[in-house]
């Protein structure tokens, strides 16, 4: 399990930071992250404040870091 | 493999139409439908005028009705 | 009034297809459609296919086509 | 201005969490906070967890809470 370098490992999860031109580019972009995440099963943890889109990924069941948040992570990074 | 009874069969594929109260609601059926059909990896022919959403299922790959669309169907009807 | 280019008249109304990636672009693109048509209180007729998304705009209220048809156009336009 | 008793004031800002059924039912009632939020040209602060969404409205430009936060609650409110 590697955790991509975009990503930054914190209390048991990894984080990433995304920002867009505004609130619809933002939202075009959660929406796509919404499809990865319900196909995985496996979703994030995450905040919106207008263009800016802040996700947190962990394995609440597994009590931290799995290999479903960094493969996650890696197909979340492949949008962008 | 069963059609279910809300959905019409027509030229090698199922149909049915939802109607809502305002494109709001239609949006928001839409929205989890997208999420059904990318868990699924097989999407619908579909559209949308204001409060009606018109769905056609069909395996274009199998040129014809297969398994997976009365599955999506079935769960397609779950979400009403 | 005046069509944008990259829109074809058609019995009164105006018509334009996107091809996308996939689906999952395909509808990010259709949820930030959803929020302008949403702003400007002026919803399309549109219809979506895997990767493709074909929109008809008209003016249903006024019979044909109006300047809340290609100014929505235009919005559209700018998405891409 | 009047803030709905369904949400509770705290710095500045007036905050509500919502719980759904899982993420699809979740995700549909965010894609209709942001048909109103961009309709309303007024962004919510928030935040999702699986079945859970945590709405925080307050006028980032006025510096506190404003009629457009009250008015978009009164909205939100009114899509459950």
């Amino acid at each position: 399990m590697t955790v991509p370098d975009s990503w930054t490992e914190r209390d048991g999860g990894i984080e990433r930071s995304f920002k867009f031109r505004d609130f619809s580019e933002a939202w075009a972009f959660m929406s796509r992250v919404a499809l990865l995440a319900e196909a995985a099963n496996h979703h994030p943890d995450w905040s919106n404040r207008w263009n800016r889109v802040d996700i947190r990924l962990t394995s609440h069941d597994a009590g931290g870091l799995t290999q479903r948040d960094t493969d996650l992570a890696r197909r979340i990074d492949d949008l962008s």
